[in-house]
């Protein structure tokens, strides 16, 4: 039985060639916008907010520039008064409908940020509002749990924080590769189902990674928990150290997520090893082969630096989710209690 | 058997009284040194990011300032580049040992920041490498979950604050009756028993709570999960919304926490009634009358404003978590696998 959901995992590697060509010749423009803006603030919901997750340590790490994720409630609740003239706003959201981020957005344009918006729909609020939109070309998304359009937004955060860098856009062969190198993980099934099988069974999962790649994590998590309907957390790397990791046991399987290069490699194969020593299982995507070594399953991931890891390490990562939901005897495509446009408040 | 966390707990009102004295004489070189700093960066783990949650939303709320949490990654594996003189960073460790955080202060430092320590100890190296510190006045603890020295950090960061306020120090009076509200807190025991007994067979905790006692809400999962050995998860009101909420069931028990006032005290009502009608227990500490009837179990909270809330409101659920702790037959001074300084990389 094929899936909305497993279709769409298929579509992404066109979404983001389409994405690509209609994002990169506004790479000046942005540039140009943003060029005195000395901090970056991501706006966003669900899943759109782990993408800025990502957009948060892109950020920070290759444009040399504060970022941080914006408290919704500081417009919506507290409506407080705020100087943003140093400040680019960007705010994420795959319908651009989403009321509180557009709320957002509203407030930071009146407090003079600049405002950025990536939403898959041109004609939405969101686009309609922003200085800028970066329309993600992912086209029509019809199972709950988003895929294509949330790898969509990874690339669009990418073309706008290359466009940000001191030195100017300097990801631009490697942004090239991403459709085809995302192909390739769509493909390569190696893996999948043993790692289905060890999570069915597994009556606590947890996911954690660290850095660039932490949103990643926070991204699959999210996707297991709707999608196969129980709880399941996403940490980063210092959090599940300082007081998860006492309680994992041989009941627990830990999924990580790793670039295969960058400062975070060997931590997290520290991290894989300490696990497997406390009984816990670990299913790791990406990494290298030391990584491979110490998790009790292994998903291959992306060759590409850091920076774009994430385009490519989230895919492994839907195809178990997809799979693991159809092994439990539900519906990947329609999560019980979800809706497609994610509201925070009743209107 | 009274426990050293019992104890502690009971040590609040003088460990405050004390901090207060300390630090408020403070506020004018606050005052002056934080002048010219638009954004405030904050930096701690474990219970002190908790701390730094509710600095970050009192910042924004009420200095008019933007405010966010530094990655510690950033200095310790990015080397990041980057200029700080527009910002002021706040780094919290109780101890002042934590090495990661010592060396974001020193990072922050070197890049143009003001830097500000709390700390417990004022011959740490964070304290040593501040511009200015801050000094609880806790005492010593001996039990490894924090309690006196967390609410000495809050009442730190709420003096930072109010120094820092578009109209001068504003909190002043209330600041005073901080001390005694506490002490009323730690006598009432009432409804703790009760709502010990339903957390004692729920098989499935989440904790939440939303704005500027989001951090109350992390610091109570926290406790729970290091001190009962169970995976507890604290999740802000729009993430609970926005998946979790989906597989909340008749084994799950929320525990809210809200001010007695405030723009958040009716969604928080609302979500109770939620909870409940999903079948959820709810356990409720603070808001106000409405919110004890949509709860299971209700233990009352502080009179204070919003902005205080929080050095209140964590008290009850200090009582909880230590008798939760013993119903389980668990010694809560010293939970397993945690030690008192956090690391988070072996050196």
């Amino acid at each position: 039985m094929a899936t909305d959901m497993l279709r769409e995992i298929g579509e992404q590697p066109e979404a983001l060639a389409r994405t690509l060509g209609r994002l990169l010749p506004l790479q000046p423009e942005l540039a140009r916008l943003l060029r005195d803006r000395r901090h970056v603030l991501f706006a966003a919901r669900g899943t759109s907010d782990n993408a800025a997750v990502y957009g948060r340590y892109l950020v920070e790490v290759h444009a040399g520039r504060g970022a941080a994720l914006a408290a919704p409630s500081l417009a919506t609740h507290y409506a407080v008064q705020r100087d943003l003239s140093d400040t680019a706003v960007i705010s994420l959201s795959q319908s651009g409908a989403t009321e509180e981020i557009v709320a957002v957005q509203t407030w930071a344009r009146e407090a003079g940020a600049v405002t950025v918006a990536i939403t898959n729909d041109p004609a939405s609020p969101l686009a309609q509002g922003a200085h800028i939109a970066l329309v993600t070309e992912a086209g029509p998304e019809l199972a709950v749990p988003a895929t294509k359009t949330y790898t969509a937004q990874l690339l669009a955060v990418a073309v706008l924080v290359d466009a940000l860098g001191p030195a100017g856009p300097s990801l631009g062969e490697e942004l090239a590769r991403v459709p085809s190198e995302v192909a390739g993980l769509v493909a390569a099934r190696h893996g999948v189902d043993d790692a289905i099988a060890l999570l069915a069974r597994s009556p606590h999962l947890l996911v954690s990674g660290r850095g660039v790649v932490y949103g990643t994590a926070l991204e699959l998590a999210l996707k297991l928990e709707e999608t196969c309907l129980e709880p399941v957390r996403g940490l980063s790397y210092a959090d599940l150290r300082h007081g998860p990791i006492a309680v994992v046991d041989a009941g627990t399987t830990v999924l990580l997520v790793a670039a295969s290069h960058g400062p975070m490699l060997d931590p997290m194969i520290e991290l894989a090893r300490d696990l497997t020593e406390r009984g816990a299982s670990v299913v790791a995507i990406g990494g290298d082969q030391r990584l491979a070594v110490a998790a009790t399953e292994h998903l291959a991931g992306p060759e590409s630096s850091e920076a774009l890891a994430p385009l490519g390490l989230i895919v492994p990562g839907q195809l178990l989710v997809e799979g693991l939901a159809r092994a439990r005897g539900l519906d990947p495509d329609a999560p019980r209690g979800l809706s497609k446009v994610t509201q925070t408040d009743r209107s």
